[in-house]
């Protein structure tokens, strides 16, 4: 990741129980599709067993961020969330200003 | 949530083996205590299967995320997580810009 800043899209959603193996396939496919958009930083998603999932994906600027919403693949895929995938969902757009990491030492 | 802006500090990070129950009495008090804080706006959290956790909690200024930060009770937290309960973690500060919601209509 560059040092900041940088974009990063906040995607906080809860599934709908309707189709699994339909949103599992598109899910993989959109990560898949986005790490090849011009600007793709990087992609973090976690869900948990309440059903909330948290993926951030993080973006160069506001300029690859509009790409890649309206890329075609995803458009479609963003339609289908809205019909059947999602109970609801939360979107953000938001600047990137400071970052750090840590990791442990090895014993 | 208000309109934006706001602040978000996405905190992403892996779980070390150690400590489960001291680690989950501790996270539950932290969301407990975050709440209490002046400028505090909400918090999100998801943790997968494959150890991957994001939290990602919003606040009305930077002000209000140095004040949280600040905090003895927290700083101890910090410092375990540190010593113990992480293998990594990345934090970010982020200016949210724009922001939406979806809902689906009920059947």
């Amino acid at each position: 990741m560059p040092t900041p800043p940088y974009y990063a899209v906040i995607f906080t959603s809860l599934r709908s129980p309707a189709d699994p193996e339909g949103y599992a396939v598109t899910a993989e496919r959109m990560v898949e599709l986005a790490q090849q958009q011009p600007g793709y930083l990087g992609i973090e998603s976690a869900r948990g067993d309440d059903g909330l999932g948290i993926t951030v994906s993080y973006w160069s600027s506001l300029e690859a961020i509009r790409g890649w919403r309206e890329h075609a693949e995803h458009r479609l895929a963003q339609k289908n969330g809205r019909n059947k995938w999602y109970a609801r969902f939360s979107l953000r757009i938001a600047r990137v200003e400071r970052a750090w990491d840590f990791e442990a030492k090895a014993d």
